[in-house]
């Protein structure tokens, strides 16, 4: 039986002032799942790391998107995958996204591409409800779809991608642990008129910023005055982070989805690296554990090979 | 002693989704100013209108930013004005910025360029806080960009041309007064944060439409879910006429400025003039006399030519 290898990119999800809209993949790191077809209508999961997600198909990210395409087909198939999460649970670069986008995908290629990126899309949110509460499409859609997206709407699902100039991003995960449900409860379900007004000139900019490679307007426009200043006490250091990462080159940045890491923006590698070098200072002399990672935009979403 | 015409054109902010950010310029209609200098401090403003507006300088659009440039530069100038207006004051396409920003336009031509375009938009302000009290630039920086323009910030200016594919534009007036002031008295100083992510998700949809030039994804991101269900309580007929419009084949519109004209866009000339036959048939039923213009999108602001 033919058996498959597939990458699963991390994405960022909000990219500041695009809370719920916007997202972005990640070249690294990546979950690898190795999946092939069955003859018989269930879902089998293996994992290879010590995350201890649940094996019941219902209940995992993976398992449950795959579930649906099972049904929605209703022809005696079946999934066996084996993940190796490299992506941390609740580190909010999209641990959950990639392994709900990556099985769906995965199963896109072992049926011969019958469904469509937007059918994608539809399944692999289903994994987000198993794992958040919520199906929502931040980070799915840049896993799937590659590049930066904007998701203008949910029903109907309408996703746009964004094209943009090469950026270098530098992420850093403070060890301690967001719930996106906690992080979700925080925030204000009115805001004032005029932080909203600021906010749709800053999005508007920075989809326009991306798409006449202007890199001095993408940074001016990384500035979120609703979520953040909310989100960022849930982060230490967050702050201090921010200003010490901008003082040394980068454009901007702020919190990876709904945290805890911090993600940063650059024009060249060397930037990117002593921001990833002014990070760890930060969070070495707070004695806080932590993982940094210096990437760039993955251009293609979710990949298969054949073995 | 030298003297130019000047060409100021009718403009539309907003454009549904970028309250208070987004502008658009016209081709049609454009007030026509002459102007000269004059080699004392002063400023005198002629009429050839019947709008009564005033002819104290201080007191004047046109005036309060001329003075304010004889101010800057403190040398024996000054600027002799004729205004005839076109576009009537209260429809909500501009009328007041085509007022200053032609001033101003004029003026740095008589002046040999000595201004940036910014410079022009900061002068053209002092026009609008003496038209409506407040110094905004939603129509000051199309009137003077041309084309589309989003305002990212007034403190600092930040101002983004945005390109956009060709595309037509039909405008009603409904001879109605609905006042700036009140028009901005009647919103909610807060917002629900759901309906403030759906219309960020918009204008960022709207900005890569244009930039795309995906018609199919202005149309659908031409859509205001926190000022249009509010302000266009005071326009008599404004969902009818929306309704009518999409269905002969606009793209979207909404709500001019504050009213109470009303736009829409189209991809051709054809639909753009029977969308101007169908909110002709509406307000004369209503009986509400009304003008009507079909024009296209201005690339180039602000024009004047010596005579």
């Amino acid at each position: 039986m033919k058996e498959i290898k597939i990458y699963c990119p991390a994405t960022i999800a909000n990219l500041v002032c695009g809370f719920d809209v916007l997202g972005m993949c990640l070249n690294e790191p990546n979950d690898i799942m190795y999946m092939k077809l069955l003859d018989e209508k269930k879902v089998i999961i293996h994992s290879k790391d010590g995350y201890k997600l649940p094996s019941d198909p219902a209940q995992n990210t993976a398992g449950a998107p795959l579930l649906a395409i099972i049904e929605e087909l209703d022809q005696q198939i079946g999934f066996e995958i084996i993940i190796e999460k490299h992506i941390k649970p609740g580190s909010g670069i999209g641990s959950s996204a990639a392994s709900a986008a990556g099985a769906v995908v995965g199963a896109n290629h072992l049926l011969k591409n019958i469904f469509s990126k937007e059918d994608l899309v539809r399944f692999a949110m289903l994994g987000e409800k198993v794992a958040s509460g919520v199906k929502h499409a931040d980070n799915i859609a840049p896993c799937i779809y590659g590049g930066i997206t904007l998701i203008r709407s949910i029903f109907p699902l309408d996703i746009i991608s964004i094209p943009s100039p090469p950026l270098f991003i530098t992420v850093v995960h403070p060890q301690i642990e967001v719930r996106t449900s906690d992080a979700r409860q925080i925030l204000r379900k009115e805001v004032l008129l005029k932080d909203a007004i600021k906010q749709w000139g800053n999005i508007a900019a920075l989809v326009a910023g991306f798409m006449q490679n202007d890199y001095a307007l993408i940074g001016r426009s990384l500035e979120d005055v609703i979520i953040e200043p909310v989100r960022s006490i849930l982060i230490p250091g967050f702050d201090e982070v921010k200003k010490k990462c901008i003082e040394t080159g980068a454009l901007g940045g702020g919190i990876s989805g709904s945290g805890p890491s911090i993600f940063m923006l650059s024009i060249n590698e060397t930037i990117a690296k002593n921001v990833e070098v002014a990070m760890k200072e930060i969070y070495q002399r707070i004695g806080l554990d932590h993982h940094t990672y210096v990437t760039t935009i993955k251009g293609k979403g979710v990949m298969s090979c054949e073995l």
